[in-house]
């Protein structure tokens, strides 16, 4: 679409926003930092070379160090004209470095924001189970050393969709006297072969994410899966409205934020 | 089978097959050499820690450098009443390092070759195509900017089938003065999603290869499948029998022995 579009017609202000996927394990988290190496530094800086001004973006999802992204969003204000897709997106390619790739540049309407506009975010989250260390997936997953009961964490699964509290589930500070409430609209469980290994997916939908959300929430589904806890207590963690009630937090490398969903009207 | 195994029965000589993966991407290849950091120096260093006494391994398949493994056989013969299979197990995936795992120690007939008595090997080759790099993909696949006709690249393949003299494929100096002769029984293409990320896969089992021979397969498909050559060209390279009739190598972070095959009667 962004190829295809008339340039003569493009409005004064637009904005942009970049499909962006990286390896999350080189960088200190996506959210720019003054002296550490990040996915937005890298993308404000490889913009900045490109379009000669200082270009602040916006992400979708503020991704942790180690968390890894398909199709994280960030998003910019631009002058219409000045817009190229194709071009811009190649030479983001080459200015980005190693572990980033721009899959997309896309305009959007004057004033959109990757964050506020966001109707929908999806996370995958990568398990090996068993005694065998996963081998090509060690960077993608987590090593779970027992076995798992799926048909388990299928039903704890089930007590988290919809409306609720997440308070228990997310990085305690960051939700100090903070909204903390988020729908899920999927929590669903599958096993495939990844390059030839074995693991367990967990697919996590919904519109919105509180701090490291999903890996609470995962690290609490290996709780149940393990035979520690039954699926039940899942609801009565909801229930507590605090951190400590929850299992622990699953490690960065097995996250992926897939992708996120927005209202048609916002693209040009 | 290992593990359940009634010690006392077992006969004094016996063989030990390992069922190794690896990641090829740090080892100078699978093959012991004098001062180079090899998948066969790394088991054999370990099995010398473990079993007190110098042992010499016999590998399924000599991958090169870069080129990964989920199911390497690397047999030795061995005493029967010193092998503990669950305990050399584990010894060996806490000695061999990052990037090997044991993932199965068998027991088998005295004399036990995992290279001569295989009856099959298997190997996958992984491609990504189009613009875009991969990203998880990248260090098991080899990205081929212009898009492939997987169609055309299947008829191709199909001409591979059956007994051929595949001195085409395979490392010239190799092959001097060598039998060339091998059988394929299946060269199969198939698109999946791995991580995330689309990729062709390029399935391949025979009796036995020649060095290089999936790699030049593989680098001939992609000629044809980018349209530089048409599906016959394929049965010109196989009668030309000669190396620079054929396409080039392909890379090796594309390639893992998947699976070699044994007759039933060789286990214990």
């Amino acid at each position: 679409m962004s190829a295809a579009c008339d340039r003569e017609e493009l409005p004064r202000d637009i904005a942009v926003a970049l499909v962006v996927a990286y390896d999350g394990g080189p960088f200190s988290g996506f959210a720019r930092q003054p002296s550490a190496d990040t996915v937005q530094g890298r993308i404000e800086a490889a913009l900045e070379t490109v379009l000669r001004r200082t270009v602040k973006t916006v992400g979708a999802g503020r991704t942790d160090a180690g968390v890894h992204a398909l199709g994280q969003i960030v998003s910019f204000d631009a002058h219409g004209p000045d817009i190229y897709p194709s071009r811009l997106q190649r030479s983001l390619n080459a200015l980005c470095g190693a572990g980033i790739v721009i899959r997309e540049v896309r305009l959007a309407v004057p004033g959109f924001s990757a964050r506020f506009d966001a109707s929908s975010r999806e996370y995958r989250y990568r398990i090996v189970s068993g005694p065998a260390a996963p081998l090509f997936l060690e960077r993608f997953a987590w090593h779970v050393r027992g076995d798992l009961d799926i048909e388990d964490m299928r039903r704890a699964s089930q007590l988290l969709l919809g409306e609720h509290d997440f308070r228990s589930f997310c990085v305690a500070e960051s939700a100090a006297g903070k909204r903390t409430v988020r729908r899920l609209d999927a929590v669903e469980l599958h096993i495939s072969q990844e390059l030839g290994e074995e693991c367990l997916t967990v697919r996590v939908v919904g519109n919105a994410f509180l701090h490291s959300m999903v890996r609470v929430i995962v690290g609490s589904l290996v709780e149940v899966g393990s035979g520690r806890r039954n699926a039940e207590w899942v609801g009565d963690v909801l229930a507590a409205c605090e951190r400590s009630a929850a299992g622990s937090t699953a490690p960065p490398q097995g996250l992926v934020l897939h992708e996120v969903g927005y209202p048609s009207g916002v693209w040009l």
